[in-house]
């Protein structure tokens, strides 16, 4: 029989419904089909959204998905009031004073300025510079403009942001040691740069094309170039070359600049340092204590703290020597205008934005397993003019002053070749700077 | 009376399901419910997306929303193999040859290259250059030297690509004419640039806060420093300078240069258009052709073309005239600092990447109708050593060398300490260079 509730509303429309909300069994199945239909939905939209983030296969040769996501990038109008670093009385940028727990405020400060966040795992902010008057050297000052000239090129076909400090930070850290308040000051004013890359007046990028490999420096603070062996075994002030590194910007760093300061001009130890490194290191040129020398005798005499941090990149010329490079400068060209002869892709014209795409391609398909260093058919990286002394003119007597100058034009305008021919133009003579020749369509497939 | 299949499960659990699904009605309502299951958590996920994305208030000094969307910024390694303008054998970068249907062209290429879209209406690049070879004036180069870093700074602050032209992309087209070639063939190798911002390297940076209000000239494709009067009624050369300008990346600028060209030493009437231009503008300086006083004819004589589209800006130093400018520098230098003695935001240290955010406070707070001319209380923008000439030397004989050179330190050192205060440093004295001194927190609201 049924019930008399229910018998009540059976011949209404109603009824039915009544019925069954009578029943707890059909409650506990409500909520089952209610729930089913919410994560049906959740894995419908969860299934779209990473359709839509698959990754960009941008080394792909193929027509790959147009990117069209997120590009909005750094947001510079935006600064919270929460406080950061900044707004602590006992943060300085100067030499003398320490910087504490660097890691955890970078990381607050990237965390409320979130614009940063992408991109920001090797972003890296260039310093360069010079003295603060004119050079002694008449055509100095003209070399200077034309090195400068040199990194703001690579650093805006690479996206990197470039700094020149032409102004002592300290009156007494002058000369090679001006670059370190000079790092520190940077590296406090960005705090969104993961790496401050110092890089002599004198260096010159001569592969405008090439990025280091910084995934091999990802557990590593500060890169230099230089072989352990003369470090270790010759004992040579010429162990490495800090005329050009990369420093992580991190707590770690901040310790070392600490400490190679203290090996300084500032510090009441100066003298002492200069003897401690002049009997090391035999070979030493300067008399005084130098930052060259200073971090190799870290390295020596404290292996243990600084070997597992400081990569010394020996493999290819992320600083080369200028006397073994300049002579090969013309076989190189030769030899990358072969590579664009026989690939139709590197020979296609492009914007200058997108020359890493045709950078990769290169070196997909001619330059894979190539080190880059001597005798590499890699382009040489940087190219280093030590002992030229552009500004003062007081080069190394042994060799003559026309050849660091000769040397300088002809490295100067190899690398400017690789700029100009997204402008259209190139310089068919090393040694001459200007006028520059039209390059024509698909060079350098037609003869020239 | 129960039927017989119901009876039969009716002991067991299974049973009360049984019964359920025998009815139709209850399709209906599992269908409703697994509807409003789905739609339910539809709304929380739509809900969830738009709380996270709420606008970014960035003009306000509250607490804003973290700006955590879309922030992946351009794609350098992106380049697909769909044909663009650069395939075409008959677009050439050189300036004898005229470029066609330009809108159209950068319009393809920016929708096949999206994640160059974001911030392209006004994005910029900035252009500057001098001669190839050391300047005659002993302190030439290094003038030149400083007022590149100069425009370096102020385009890191701003996120503008720059690029410095020293070499001659036309044999002919030399001293004040080599500009146009370089400006064309920039705008080619940069098609995601709006604009082409030409700056001569006597010229400078006096106020590194500025930006130049584009949405004044969305109408024009060619801003620069003039009075109609000047150009209508008194017919001097002066009436405009074309040592500073903006250069809309765009077809109608592609012929102005193409005309503007046909005026210069390429052309064979060149003799006779510095006849036509001496005829008419009296005191005109240069006996041969020139290219302010060029454009200058343009719009006297062909009015109803390029009036409309060449915005002559007269109401602040988009271009200033040093000689007026240098006199009065250490005054704005002391009202801003009152302004910052009496703001504290201002006063706020904060990372050199988020200036803009603290120029439009000031703006705000301070700058509000203050168009930035002469006897305004804003920072002279650009400060232009005319008459000068710091690579040869051979300035105007109205003013003597040493006024030119220690103008142009004052004013260098002047633009400088509004970047060096985000290093932590300022110049105490503009006419001193080095060594700099390191400001103390809260500068300047402490005793300095």
């Amino acid at each position: 029989m049924v019930s008399p509730e229910a018998s009540h509303f059976q011949s209404s429309p109603m009824a039915k419904y009544a019925g069954a909300r009578a029943r707890p069994v059909i409650c506990f199945n409500d909520v089952v089909l209610f729930l089913g239909g919410a994560f049906m939905s959740l894995i419908l939209v969860w299934s779209f959204f990473s359709f839509s983030n698959s990754p960009n296969l941008t080394f792909s040769a193929d027509k790959t998905d147009a990117s069209t996501k997120c590009t909005r990038g750094i947001d510079m109008r935006y600064d919270p009031t929460d406080p950061v670093f900044y707004d602590d009385p006992d943060l300085s940028y100067t030499i003398e004073k320490p910087v504490k727990n660097w890691d955890e405020k970078r990381k607050r400060w990237l965390e409320l300025h979130p614009s940063f966040i992408p991109g920001s795992e090797n972003r890296t902010v260039m310093i360069t510079g010079s003295q603060s008057g004119p050079c002694k050297n008449p055509i100095g000052d003209h070399l200077l403009l034309r090195f400068f000239k040199n990194k703001v090129d690579y650093c805006r076909i690479h996206g990197h942001d470039i700094f020149y400090s032409n102004a002592l930070l300290h009156p007494k850290m002058k000369s090679f040691w001006a670059k370190l308040p000079a790092v520190k000051a940077a590296m406090i004013a960005h705090p969104e740069a993961e790496w401050i890359w110092w890089v002599d007046s004198d260096a010159l990028f001569t592969d405008m094309d090439f990025t280091p490999p910084f995934h091999r420096y990802r557990n590593h603070n500060l890169v230099v170039h230089g072989w352990p062996g003369v470090v270790y075994d010759d004992r040579s002030w010429t162990a490495l070359n800090a005329g050009v590194f990369l420093i992580r910007n991190c707590q770690w760093s901040m310790e070392l600049i600490d400490t190679w300061t203290s090996m300084g001009p500032v510090s009441p130890d100066f003298a002492k340092w200069g003897e401690i490194q002049r009997s090391i290191f035999k070979d030493k040129l300067f008399p005084e204590s130098d930052d060259q020398t200073a971090l190799i005798y870290l390295l020596f005499k404290h292996k243990e703290v600084y070997y597992p941090k400081i990569y010394l990149e020996g493999e290819y010329y992320f600083e080369g020597y200028w006397l073994e490079i300049v002579p090969g400068l013309a076989n190189i060209t030769e030899r990358y205008l072969e590579m664009e002869r026989e690939d139709a892709t590197l020979r296609r014209r492009h914007a200058e934005k997108v020359s890493e795409r045709y950078a990769a391609f290169r070196e997909e398909r001619f330059l894979r397993g190539e080190s880059g260093g001597k005798g590499s058919k890699r382009r040489p990286f940087v190219t280093h003019f030590t002992g030229c002394q552009p500004c003062s003119g007081d080069h190394n007597t042994m060799y003559d002053g026309d050849t660091c100058w000769n040397g300088m034009i002809k490295a100067i305008n190899f690398a400017d070749n690789q700029v100009m021919r997204r402008y259209g133009f190139v310089h068919s003579d090393l040694g001459k700077t200007s006028p520059l020749q039209p390059v024509p369509f698909d060079y350098p497939d037609e003869p020239w």
